[in-house]
This record gives C-alpha cells, sequence and structure tokens, in this order.
C-alpha cells in the first residue's frame, strides 16, 4: 500500500548516478514544490510528535533538507551527521558501507547528551549502512534512538539491517 | 547594535579550520540548542513573511540545515544549490572564490521558473562568493532574487559585492 502516491510521483529517477547501474531517485522535484515538500515534513514530523524527542540528527547532506524543518516542527535540537573532515571540533567517527562504495561519518562529541531521545533523519534508507553509522554514533555518545524516519525506502536490506529500531518511511519501492 | 546577543553567545570560534589562519565560526552549538535554534529559524523567515517568496535556496550543505525550515514556515518550495557532481539531472554551473579556495556550485534547470521570487540562504556571508554563485543561477533561470539570509554576518566584503541585493542576517562581527 502506497500513502502517499502524490510524494512518488515527484521522485525522479535517474539511470547510473553516481555510478553505472545505480538507479538514482531524485527527490528535488518533491523538495521543490511547496504542497508536496510541506506534506512530506508534516508526515515524517507526525510519526513522532508525541515522543518528546530531544535531538533530531540529520545525515549529509539531503537528510538535512528534511531533518532542519522536522527538528523545527518537534521543537528539538538539530544534529549534524557529518562526512569526515567536515566538522570542525572534538569528534567521534564511524565508517560504513554505502549503496555505492564506502564513506566516513562524523559526530561532535558533545552533541548528544547522555539519555536524550534521538530521531535519525535521511532522504532515503537503502542497506541501512549511513543510517547505522548514524546510530552507532549517536549511541556511543548515550543518545537512545527513538527512531529512523526517511522519506523513502528502497528493498535493499535496510528494515532487516536496522530490525531492532522503529523505522518509519512516507514512500516505499 | 546586536540583536540576538543568545544566538551569538551559542557561536563556536575554532582557530585555523579549515585551513591555516581562519576563524571558523561553528555553528553546531546554535542549532542543537532547540531554543536558539528556533529563534534563529523564526528570525530568519520574519525577515521574509510577507514577501510571497515562491522559492528558498539553500545553499550545500550548512544552509541546507536553515533553507528547510525556513522553506516550510514560508511555505515556498525548497531548492538546492549544490557542489559540483552531486546534481543527478540537467543543470547549469558557476564557478566562484571562497573564504578559503574556489569552488563550484550547480543548479537543476528546472529549479526555478521564470518570474519566481527567489530567497536565498546561507549559514555564512563572507565575502559574498558563494551567495553570489547561487544568485547568478537562480537569475540564469528567470528567478528574481527577493533576498539573502544568512545565520551570520562576517566583515568580508560580501555586503559590498551583493550591495544591489536585500541581505539580512542575524548575527554581525
Amino acid at each position: 500500500m502506497d500513502n502517499y502516491p502524490n510524494l512518488k510521483a515527484k521522485i525522479r529517477e535517474i539511470n547510473d548516478f553516481p555510478t553505472p547501474g545505480v538507479h538514482f531517485k531524485d527527490i528535488t522535484p518533491l523538495l521543490e514544490d511547496p504542497v508536496t515538500f510541506c506534506e512530506a515534513i508534516d508526515g515524517i514530523a507526525g510519526f513522532f510528535k508525541d515522543k518528546k524527542i530531544d535531538k533530531v540528527v540529520g545525515i549529509d547532506a539531503r537528510g538535512f533538507l528534511l531533518a532542519s524543518a522536522v527538528a523545527y516542527l518537534l521543537k528539538a535540537g538539530m544534529v549534524v551527521v557529518r562526512k569526515k573532515g567536515k566538522l570542525p571540533w572534538d569528534k567521534i567517527l564511524r565508517e560504513h558501507d554505502l549503496e555505492y562504495g564506502k564513506g566516513s561519518l562524523e559526530m561532535h562529541i558533545d552533541s548528544i547528551k547522555k539519555g536524550e531521545r534521538v530521531l535519525i533523519v535521511d532522504d532515503v534508507l537503502a542497506t541501512g549502512g549511513t543510517a547505522e553509522a548514524a546510530i552507532k554514533l549517536a549511541e556511543e555518545l548515550g543518545g537512545k534512538i527513538v527512531g529512523i524516519a526517511v522519506l523513502l525506502e528502497l528493498p535493499m536490506g535496510g528494515q532487516e539491517k536496522l530490525k531492532n529500531y522503529n523505522i518509519k518511511s512516507l514512500i516505499k519501492y
């Protein structure tokens, strides 16, 4: 069942980007339409509105496009997980597999305090490698992961990898 | 005069990042506190709330952290300007000087339609090179630049470079 056919209709599929064989889901048309953009933000924030979220963690860089507005709506702090080398202060690091290649993510050591309730936000859940790295960083700082929210979900193992967590998505493929 | 001393107090100054001699302004403590984060978003959106903004353009990547929530509040579409090689579809490109080094920014050719009213959002205005590149991209697509909004402004020539535009900032150095 697809609860958001109007959102899915705004996803542009691009073959062989960023590498041959990858079918990239371009979310920019959805973000550019104020109706679908606001509906996406309301949908994601709505899943967690009564969950007392202290910190919303946005994943570099497309996750930021959703996490900022979601954090604002949930009256939570906005935390960034960034690709290696971007954060200027004391930080922790996790390496992870990507759908295409490998990556490293970092978080400032004071971004989350022990016991804070954390929502991870990204645009896409595919293999779950990126989300898992963000989860581990937040957990290393003592955060409690309340959920993972993504705009769209691909059937590439992310749900299985993160089966102990509450994963919410608006669009499924 | 500083209208937002509580916001300025949340900026962490880092010497010699990302390159020697640069005094980097780390905005993550401000974003992580829900009070200052929401105040920053309300302040930026407030400057342009009656300006009938059609599109908010967020600049890769820290601009996204503000632009998303600002677009949501203004009921505008969210457009991304990205560093070269990140956008998957047909695009236009501008090269520009950075505070440290050179860069190239890209925008999808269908992100802004002729006559749309555009607000550019970034975290910092320094030399104005990045903002100018984003402006030129939006103008090349026919957008009308209503303003440029940043969280903080450094005395590095950006105001002079962009003196024909309406620039708003919450924090000045």
